[in-house]
């Protein structure tokens, strides 16, 4: 059994366990919810239906190690619409059931036991348990809050060994917003392979696009991944993907057989892929209205709050700003939840000088002010 | 990169590049085919297109890290509706992307990197992959094949040792269609946790039935494996589960963190499951017959043949006859491509005293039959 794994504590921590006293009481604001179907952010049934109804008669299993390649062809054309645009061939497309399985297949891939990642503080704590599947260390790198949360180049540096197989970038950044618009000197010197998580892609605020870190960095093998469970808020329909750019083409054989291994894509979902991308465009443009008009609301909140500070985001759907006046993240989750808002403590990724909360701009807009409000009024 | 994955030469062996330009000339039959849906065996669409058209207008996402509560009550009643019946409740279920991920995630829970797992020889070749992915040790256990390759309970004991985290177990048996009949003194004597995979359950031909290894190993941590793939030949709709016994319960908590970091299966079959098995019943039967004809058929056409010597299997649907006169498989394989007839050979699966080949049962009954006469004359 591995490290985090066997070494967890099982008993629900102590902000879950009033999360959940404080939630029966009732008139509970959850500002943290990262699932689009539970906040009304419904991809058009009657597309979905009219689809999959075209799936059934003619369904027959051919599994093909990278996935379906229609399915394939569509994500390549994806990239190529991108700004600036990704040149990647249905080839370089490997697709998964989902980024999670993605990441897992990339780091059995890339490392050994022993070996380590390099993985941002702060980040969501998902690397952590994915990592533990293969043994691997995580090792941290810092973004600098002051510089809107960048990498920081000297602290990714210092923190590479002889045994980093791996650079871990989420771009826009999860909690923190931060898009890498621009190439970075640090990575081509380390010469590392990056994986470059994508999910939160079309979602903008203050940057104008986010560029394909593949694109910016064409000289080292970068693995783009992504899928359809935040891009197109389908997570029920589990499927995921790698795209690697030249460099990365290297591994492709062998990728292609750890893909193989675990067939994981289900075949509906890859039929599905290609009408995702021709028809979804009205609904990603609702949803990242809906994001951004939130986030700019809660910002106006904010402006003039004498406790809560927050940066206008590159992009993403969160919020990470810093309380002050608080020197304890978790008594602060505690007050604001018998308040009746819940946000996350900002240790839930990571750890960074002062207190900070997690806010979720996803969520239905007259819940989401209301949760503002009262988050504004309970710090005043 | 783990072990196999780094040590394979991707280059197509020799008896796939064989195949490849037989294939080309046209007038090959081949008898390896595991895919239902290749061989016209098909899941009544319309069932399947009624059922799914009932998510679209209510879906949402969620997420359970054991499944959705509907599918695994469908999974413990099927459990209760087997002979004998085993005791499961919803709560022992795991919904996974399918048994490989299952396979996977069991690797994680039980195993860390040097332990090492028990696996029959012969067996297919998946886990070498799957275990690969954890840096475990592989070690063979024998099936005796004149005892219709029943475990040979010695060599399982010889096998073991402080570092062995699990017993694997297929049955009905992957290719030799032997079935666990009856409880393995050695396996309570080891204690150690088994896996059971029992994806071929419903196909039997000389056994009355597949009694669940967990039913008869009552005292015994046993995790049961199936899936969706061979019981309803629904290879593409990805789901699969674990099934824990009582004495296996004590790994439950950390099953589930695993697989809620994973989070593989399909929001979509998850929903479909029940329906699966409310209706499926008559294509289960029909497919079963399909096979019991094909093996009659074929073991109808050996029974005087001086050099196939097949045995009447309890289960599956392959058949692995021994074949005299031959010494080396390879070249059997590429003499009997030759003539026409595509089969796996025995080293596929391991090693045993003299050469075999491994013929599928799914395929469709004309070709079945063309396939078995070409091999019959090509080896009278």
């Amino acid at each position: 059994m591995a490290g985090v794994f066997a070494q967890l504590d099982l008993t629900p921590n102590r902000l879950e366990q009033a999360r959940q006293a404080r939630a029966a009481r009732g008139d509970l604001i959850d500002l943290t919810s990262s699932n689009p179907t539970a906040q009304g952010l419904l991809f058009p049934p009657e597309v979905l239906a009219t689809a999959a109804a075209a799936y059934w008669p003619a369904r027959r299993y051919r599994p093909d190690p990278r996935g379906d390649l229609a399915a394939r062809e569509a994500v390549a054309a994806y990239y190529a619409r991108r700004s600036p645009p990704l040149a990647v061939t249905p080839d370089d497309i490997f697709l998964t059931a989902s980024t999670s399985e993605a990441y897992s297949l990339l780091f059995a891939l890339l490392a050994d036991p022993g070996d380590n990642l390099l993985v941002p503080n702060v980040t969501y704590p998902l690397f952590e348990y994915l990592a533990a599947l293969r043994n691997l260390e995580l090792r941290s790198y810092q973004l600098d809050e002051e510089r809107d949360w960048r990498i920081n180049a000297r602290s990714l540096r210092r923190a590479a060994d002889e045994r980093t197989r791996a650079i871990l970038i989420v771009s826009p950044h999860n909690p923190t917003g931060a898009i890498v618009d621009r190439h970075i000197a640090t990575l081509d010197l380390l010469g590392i392979p990056v994986i470059c998580d994508e999910v939160f892609a079309p979602f903008t605020y203050g940057a104008p696009a986010t560029p394909p870190l593949a694109a910016l960095h064409s000289d080292l093998p970068v693995f783009t991944l992504n899928g359809i469970s935040k891009l197109f808020a389908l997570p029920d329909l589990k499927l995921g993907w790698i795209a690697l750019n030249r460099p990365a083409r290297v591994f492709a054989p062998r990728l292609e057989l750890l893909n193989d291994t675990l067939l994981g894509a289900n075949a509906l979902s890859q039929f599905l892929l290609p009408t995702l991308f021709a028809e979804g465009e009205p609904f990603v443009t609702t949803m990242v209205s809906r994001v951004r008009a939130n986030i700019t609301f809660a910002l106006h909140q904010f402006a003039n709050h004498p406790r809560i500070h927050a940066r206008p985001p590159a992009g993403g759907y969160y919020l990470f700003p810093a309380i002050s006046g608080w020197d304890d993240e978790e008594a602060l989750a505690l007050y604001l939840l018998e308040q009746g808002v819940f946000v996350h403590p900002g240790y839930f990724y990571g750890e960074v000088h002062g207190c900070h909360i997690m806010i979720s701009a996803l969520s239905e807009p007259a819940l989401f002010a209301a949760g503002i409000e009262r988050l504004c009024a309970a710090l005043a």
